[in-house]
């Protein structure tokens, strides 16, 4: 049966890094007969400026007869003074929406051989490997009421709203313990529950769910604190879930420990593990165009896709180990340079890595 | 003029390092003929359990008449399973918001005695200097409407309100401009205007209060992307103001940067510089009770309650100029221990301090 992958080169550095990672896919493709088809769209800024829309119809459609979807980067400064419901975010979020890809799977993985990379200690990030899970379809990010509106008194006033009901928190609750018992059985809980009545109930939910998981320990800390922990002391934690926006904020904190962000990739999947996969990283606009992005995020996101969304495991392996041996090789772009090694291209690191396959 | 203290011990830790921050207010008050009185007053866990109020009547108008608040810490897991509307935060949030202290200074500052404590590269955090300047009596923190209700479909759902007025954004903005001026005369304010409305308004609302400091630098950074430069070189920044929210995510990361969060002051002030001032760490109930907390902070917030709200610079200047002495000397608390250093405690801490004024 033949699957479908939509590509979203987006914008930015997004088109550079997407090549490398398609030459990838075409590659294991071939290599283990897995009948994948890709096809092109639009979306973010590029789609504003042919279409108009950050999301052009077209390209939802396809995006929801995908089996997989493979996405570069949204946004830059050209479209910053856009109003919001045309800005290229917002063709980010109606994929994540239209989709209902809740589940954010962010793993922040530090490569042995990208040690130096940090800016941590050595002896606080090595063997570094945490996954945070992160609602993508709820909380403030979609709450409604929310706006900007003038008061009685002439003033302006902005609007946000930050809800969740006990059916959003229970999926996302049983996508990280499900997570977790692929791995270190720990669940932690993030919430602000001594301020945020939204965060008392997301605590209580997520006590429920955990009974269904009585081999996964859950524990709770404040989002204070938590932005604190991943500081001090990161390998504490296995699973970490939380909603949108803490988990915006918290896995970027996470994937920065690294100092190698741009080695790191994510899922955003369904209820069906239907997914959306992307690099952690954004769209870089100082680099676009300069042939130096790294895009072993997005060749990494490439193995994720085969992994979660098309049942392609060997595959999946294959890829990984392949950048694992470019890193070995001493091959680095330049945002993971490092004396002793060879600073190159995006083009060259995809060459490196079709050639360790 | 006599001058007006109160003192709130509150939970954990509090009493105990209010102890040695007292001892302190008392030597130079003696010594600066500086005619300061304090009385103390209960609030947090300790005066629901005396009264069923973490805010007793009497507190709030002691708070109310005194000149400065010295605060220690509230909270507890004792008191975790209170309803909301009593539990011990309530105290610290009915202050903040019934004295309206609207402007919290929370400053990360890498003492050079304590360089090896931080989990970062000392080159990362070597003299490190910033000042988050975080909104606290409104945002999310504060919004209405909010609580926990059921859906027509049997559901429960939370939800908070996350919202801003334009004068509560100006009057926040001008705090941090004011500050900036004192110091590297740039302000970083961060926002998540790319999702968030109530954003666009504080980006807005902060681009026209730089007009009234044209030698002022004003620059905006997403609070994802401020999450990672803070790990990633945090040297970058010199004042950062935020909403409450991103405020107490930002500055305990901030704080943790240093490594020695045992060390940092902070100041919650009013429109006319009246305030409160408390550690920054909190009531680390697991060490309470063992004569073993670092006193260093709540000294500290006495320097800077000295200086903005007791018009005692010289006083303040001698606190601050005796701490680094007895950091000089190698004296450690063991939330800071360090080889080659002796270990000490609260108590000793607070000898060695008054010793050395
Ligand atoms: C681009 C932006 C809307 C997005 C988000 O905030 O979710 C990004 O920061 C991310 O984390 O994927
Ligand atoms: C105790 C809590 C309510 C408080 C806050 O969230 O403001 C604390 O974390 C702080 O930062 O002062």
């Amino acid at each position: 049966m033949t699957k479908n992958v939509l590509v979203l080169p987006g914008d930015g550095i997004g088109p550079e890094i997407i090549a490398q990672a398609v030459r990838v896919l075409d590659m294991v493709n071939d290599q283990y007969s897995l009948n994948i088809k890709h096809e092109s769209a639009l979306v973010g800024g590029s789609a504003y400026d042919e279409t108009g829309s950050p999301l052009p119809e077209d390209t939802l459609t396809k995006a929801k007869n995908a089996d997989a979807i493979l996405l570069g980067a949204v946004g830059g400064p050209k479209w910053d003074s856009l109003d919001m419901s045309v800005r290229p975010e917002k063709g980010l979020l109606g994929l994540r929406s239209n989709l209902e890809l809740f589940s954010n799977l962010r793993p922040a993985i530090l490569y042995p051989q990208l040690a130096d990379a940090s800016s941590l200690k050595p002896e606080i990030v090595a063997g570094l490997d945490i996954l945070i899970v992160r609602e993508l379809t709820g909380g403030i990010y979609f709450g409604q009421p929310r706006g900007i509106r003038t008061l009685e008194n002439g003033e302006r006033e902005g609007f946000n709203t930050y809800v969740y009901c006990e059916s959003e928190i229970r999926r996302i609750g049983r996508s990280a313990f499900e997570a977790a018992r692929q791995r270190g059985k720990r669940v932690c809980s993030i919430d602000k529950s001594n301020v945020l009545e939204v965060t008392v109930l997301w605590k209580e939910v997520m006590e429920e769910v955990a009974k269904e998981y009585p081999d996964v320990e859950l524990t709770h800390m404040l989002v204070d604190n938590a932005a604190m922990q991943l500081v001090r002391a990161p390998k504490q934690f296995d699973v970490m879930v939380t909603g949108n926006m803490f988990g915006d904020i918290l896995s970027d904190a996470a994937a920065m420990l690294t100092g190698s962000i741009g080695m790191l990739p994510s899922a955003s999947l369904n209820a069906e593990g239907r997914g959306m996969y992307e690099p952690c990283h954004g769209s870089a606009p100082d680099i676009a165009g300069k042939g130096i992005a790294n895009p072993l995020a997005t060749i990494l996101s490439v193995a994720m896709m085969l992994r979660y969304s098309l049942d392609a495991k060997e595959a999946a392996d294959a890829i990984e180990a392949a950048v694992s041996k470019v890193l070995d090789l001493g091959l680095r772009t330049s945002d993971i340079a490092s004396e002793g090694c060879e600073t190159v291209s995006t083009q060259a690191m995809g060459d490196a890595v079709l050639a360790a396959l």
